[in-house]
């Protein structure tokens, strides 16, 4: 089965994420194996230390190379060919297409979540891939780890249903999901669903969807 | 107190995100105060319904607009002049600078976490902004939804410490953090610390950082 093995200081954030719906049913029908490794297990001394001071001056904290080492070499005993990922706003941008790469494959993932921008350089030649999920500051790697593991397991074949793997194509075209949806009620104040959508007629619907598809902010 | 809001089916999700250091120490310190309501409550009839089948076929269920409605008229109840955001991946680029703009303001914020492309349009009709935190397909806008707050939170003046808002205002300027950083030890593994770092020239240190700065895929 393939792991996904999580380096963390925080394990405990990824309790709830990991239990959810969707990740739940990927761990139950044996898609995925989702872990935390918590780094401050591999600590300097009585104190477990994890960090220490730049060198050259400079605010801040950095994660020290001999415990992320230990933490990864660790992992790797467990899942000789895992391809190591360190979260940083500097990596490569995460996109729908690497999302569905990663999944096509049969590797494992250790993901490496650090202080944003606080780790020791030579960390980096245990990395295969620096990924970035955005252009913005986040407190530490952990909540880009779990957007890049949802947005891959659930892409993994045979983690969702039928119905929604039909989505999933559908979505991957970047058209037809596009369009404006609607459920009951017809009316719900004052706001009817348009006439069309009610009249049965499929290739009415198709033209109206067409010409309502709602593009993206990057597309246009 | 500023309030954060979060309408979600999945409240468990939040809870090792919102006790992890920072987002504890916001909230003790009285910064911000983080919530989620539970969609669920809000749903109708004896089985709570909260979702239906799209008008005009397709596949997937679709948020029910009145559940969605209660619930941030409820939120609302709480804190009238917060601003509604709706997670989608057709909505705006969450940008640096924007959470930013979302940390200087006093505003209350209330998150709609929907099923990520699967909800009635009308809907919309209560949202002040669409956010999308990157391009790729998450299951629901509960990630999105952790992240835009992770990177709100942090900027919040008082949140981090002296050391660490001066971090913040060095990353602010998109460079000065983008040099490598080197800690103990000077040596591991073969690999040393670059001598410059060692030398206590603050001048040379400034200007090997400034050689060595490392751009993001984005601006090079």
């Amino acid at each position: 089965m393939r792991k996904f093995q999580v380096i963390t200081l925080f394990p405990d954030m990824f309790t709830g994420v990991f239990g959810s719906s969707m990740m739940w049913k990927a761990q139950n029908g044996e898609h995925v194996e989702l872990s935390t490794i918590n780094l401050r297990d591999f600590g300097l001394g009585p104190r477990r230390q994890v960090d220490d001071t730049p060198y050259g001056g400079g605010d801040g904290m950095l994660l020290k190379p001999e415990p992320l080492f230990a933490a990864v070499e660790h992992a790797k005993s467990l899942d000789p060919s895992a391809k190591v990922l360190l979260m940083t706003p500097r990596g490569e941008r995460w996109k729908q297409e690497t999302a569905q790469a990663y999944a096509d494959t049969d590797n494992g993932y250790i993901f490496i979540c650090g202080r944003y921008e606080g780790y020791d350089e030579r960390i980096v030649s245990l990395v295969d891939t620096q990924l970035s999920v955005g252009d913005y500051v986040l407190t530490g790697g952990e909540l880009p780890a779990m957007t890049i593991i949802d947005s891959i397991v659930r892409l993994i074949p045979g983690v969702l249903g039928g119905e929604s793997s039909a989505e999933i194509e559908s979505f991957s075209d970047g058209e037809t999901l596009e369009y404006p949806q609607y459920t009951r009620p017809e009316e719900f104040r004052g706001m009817k669903v348009p006439d069309v959508l009610l009249s049965g007629h499929h290739g009415e619907i198709a033209k109206w969807r067409q010409q309502n598809s709602l593009k993206s902010k990057e597309d246009s």
